[in-house]
C-alpha cells in the first residue's frame, strides 16, 4: 500500500489493451479525480478477464485499503498484477491489507518494501528518486515500478508508481505525467506484448510548500521524465529472459509517428531480437524489419550504423543504399557488448524516436513457455 | 532453372516489403506481362540490399538463363533466397546456370531437384501435384516451395512456383493466383518477419489442350487454392524450429479485416507463441493479444476455445467474457499435441479469418541468433 498523508494531486496512465484488468477499470477512473490518497496493489493475480466478479472483488480491495487507513473508499486507486483469468483469492488480499496497514511509514525502508512487494518476474527491485530546488522549497520525486514481461510501447507499460511532496496543480501533474511516459515508459519494448494492466500512477502530496506558480517553468517536468525514463530502462535491463540492451535511435524520418513505427518494427522483430541474442551485428534483418513497417522508406537513402553506448562515433554498415566496406569483426567488437547503441537515418525528414529494446533469447522461451507437467505455471 | 516448352501464361505475386530484393524488382514488372519461359532462383544469397550491382546481377542471371535455353532474356524471371546484403557470387551464378540448363527436362525427378536446390534453412522438400479434368482434357497443376524463416502474412511469403498446363488467359492466371495466394501463403506467420524477397509465380504452357472458355467455372481455381494453401501449410510445419502446428479461426469479427487483424495479433504474439510451445492452455494470453489488437473487441463477449485438428466439439476456457469450468487438464491434452486448432469468436459481426500459426521455441532462437564466433552466419 502506498498512502499519502494529505490528499495528494493524483494522475494515471493506463494500458490501451481493449481487455484491460477489473483494477484498470476502476483507477481509470479515480484518476480523473483532482486528488487521492492512496493506492493498493498485489502481485501475482492480474485480475484480469474475471468477469463482474473482478470488479466486484478490485472495488472491495479499494474498500478494505480505505477502512485500515481511515480514508474514503474513492480516494483509493487500485492495481494488479500477476496471472490473467484467475479469480483473486480475496482471503489473502484481506489478511495481506490488514497486515501492512500498519507498516506504512515514512521511511525508506517501507518504501523498498512496496517496490519488492510488486515483483513478479523481476529480477531486481525498480526504485530511483531525485531530488531538486523550487525557489525555497526542496523537492523529491520517487519511482518505483516492476516490469519484466509483456513490455510493448505505444501505452503506460507495466506498474509504475511516482510519489512527489510538490505542491501541483492535478490538471498540471496529468500533463506532465503524460508527457513523462510517452518519453520513457512508451519507448521500450521486451516483447511486443501489450499488457492488461499496464498503470502508471503519481501522487503529489504538496508537502514541500512550494508555490504551485513555481512548478511551471521550474525542473519538474524534467524531474519526473528523468525518474521515468530511469525506471523504464530498469524493466528493459530486466526484461525476461533477456541479456542484451539496445538503444535504438531512428532519424531523418518523414514525421516523428514514421520514426517510432520504424522503430518499433525493428525492436520487435524476432529475427533482428535472435540476432542480437547472438551478438550478430545482422543489419540485413534489420533494413527487412524497416522496409516492412509503415514508415515511408526508400532504400537507397538509408544508413545503419552502431556505436558503443552513447558514443557519437557510428560505424555504419549500410549507407544510402549499399553495404559498406567495414569489416564485420569491427560491428560485432560493438554487437556483442551487453549495451550498444543503434542507429537508423532515413534521410526523409526531420522525424526521430528512440526506442530501449532487448534481445529474444533461449531463456525467454524457456521462461514463459510454461509446463504441462507443472500446473502452477498453467493459465498464468 | 524452370523452363516452359511453349510460352505460358504468367502470373506473379511479390513481397510488399518496401525494401525488396533486385530479383522481386525485375520478376515483378515481367510477371505483369502476357507471357514467359522461364524462372532461373539461386539459393544462399538474396541479392537484396545490394544497390545497384544487385540490379545489374539480377538482370545477368535471367540474361545467362535466356542463353542457355534460347529464349529471349525478357521471358525469363528470376527469384533469389538466402543472405541479405552480399554481392551476388557470379561466377558461381553463371557457372550453375550453365551446368543445370541441359539436366531441365519434363522429368518428375528434375521437379523434383529443383524443390531441393530451391531449400535454405527448410529440412524438409516442399511439393504437391494435382490433377483434374476439365471437359475431355486432363489438367494437371503441381507446386514447389521453400519457407522456414522471414515468414508473416499480408503477402506472398516465401519463394513459390506453380506450374500448370492448363491453358488460360493470363488475366485470369493473375487473378486467380491472387485469390489462391490470399487464401494460403496469406495467411500463415511463422515469425512475423516479412522478407525482402517473398515471391510466388506462376506458369501456365496450354499443353492440356482445354479450350480457354472452359476454365471460367471450372474446378481450376479450387485446384490452385488447393496446391497454395497445402504449400503454405507445409511452409509453417517446417518453419524454424517449430514443434507445434496451430489453425486460428477467428469468427464474429465486425468484418474479415477485423478478424485478420485479431487473428495475426494472436499468431504473432511472443507469449502467445512460447505458452504453445509448452503445451500450455494460456487463453489469458490469447485475450490479452486480442485486446492489443486493431480489432474491435468487447471482451464480455468473447469465446475462446480449443479442439482437435479439424474437430467440431470445442473445448471453450473463456465464453462471454468469464473463464469456463473447464479443467486446465482437459484443455491441455489438445494443446499437448503437435496440431491442434484454436477457436475465438468475438460475436460482433460476421467477420472471419484462418491463419496457420507455429509456436516459438527454444531452437528457433538458437537457430537464428547467430554465433559471432562463426564468421560465416554473420550479416546473413
Amino acid at each position: 500500500m502506498i498512502v499519502s498523508d494529505l490528499p495528494a494531486a493524483v494522475a494515471g496512465v493506463f494500458t490501451i489493451n481493449q481487455i484491460c484488468a477489473a483494477p484498470v477499470k476502476i483507477s481509470r477512473q479515480r484518476a480523473t479525480k483532482k486528488f487521492a490518497r492512496a493506492i493498493v496493489v498485489n502481485s501475482g493475480n492480474a485480475n484480469a478477464c474475471t468477469g463482474r466478479q473482478g470488479m466486484t472483488d478490485a472495488r472491495r480491495m479499494t474498500q478494505f485499503a480505505a477502512k485500515v487507513s481511515s480514508i474514503n473508499e474513492s480516494d483509493v486507486l487500485v492495481c494488479s498484477t500477476g496471472r490473467i483469468g484467475v479469480a483473486m483469492p480475496m482471503k489473502n488480499i484481506e489478511r495481506g491489507i490488514c497486515a501492512c496497514a500498519p507498516r506504512v511509514a515514512r521511511s525508506t525502508s517501507s518504501a523498498r518494501q512496496v517496490a519488492e512487494a510488486i515483483m513478479t518476474t523481476d529480477t531486481r527491485r525498480k526504485e530511483i528518486a531525485v531530488e531538486f530546488k523550487i525557489g525555497r522549497s526542496t523537492i523529491r520525486i520517487g519511482g518505483i515500478c516492476k516490469g519484466a514481461g509483456m513490455i510493448q510501447p505505444g501505452m503506460a507499460t507495466m506498474l509504475g508508481f511516482i510519489t512527489s511532496d510538490a505542491a501541483i496543480e492535478p490538471a498540471a501533474l496529468k500533463r506532465a505525467l503524460k508527457i513523462a511516459v510517452g518519453r520513457s515508459f512508451n519507448r521500450i519494448t521486451v516483447d511486443g506484448d501489450m499488457s492488461t494492466n499496464d498503470s502508471v500512477i503519481a501522487l503529489a502530496s504538496g508537502l514541500a510548500g512550494n508555490s504551485k506558480s513555481e512548478i511551471r517553468g521550474s525542473q519538474f517536468q524534467a524531474a519526473l521524465n528523468f525518474v521515468c525514463l530511469e525506471l523504464a530502462k530498469m524493466i528493459v535491463r530486466d526484461g525476461e529472459g533477456t541479456s542484451r540492451f539496445v538503444a535504438l535511435h531512428v532519424r531523418g524520418a518523414r514525421n516523428d509517428r514514421d520514426a517510432a513505427a520504424a522503430a518499433r518494427s525493428i525492436a520487435n522483430s524476432s529475427l533482428v531480437r535472435t540476432s542480437w541474442c547472438g551478438g550478430d551485428p545482422n543489419w540485413g534483418r534489420i533494413l527487412c524489419a524497416l522496409g516492412y513497417s509503415k514508415a515511408d522508406v526508400d532504400e537507397t537513402t538509408v544508413d545503419v550504423g552502431y556505436a558503443q553506448p552513447g558514443s557519437r562515433k557510428i560505424l555504419f554498415a549500410f549507407r544510402r543504399g549499399r553495404p559498406t566496406n567495414v569489416a564485420l569483426k569491427m560491428l560485432a567488437r560493438i554487437t556483442s557488448a551487453s549495451e550498444f547503441d543503434l542507429h537508423v537515418n532515413l534521410h526523409r525528414g526531420r522525424g526521430q524516436f528512440v526506442i530501449y529494446a532487448a534481445d529474444l533469447t533461449e531463456n525467454y522461451v524457456a521462461f514463459n513457455k510454461g509446463d504441462i507437467t507443472d500446473p502452477a505455471t498453467l493459465g498464468g
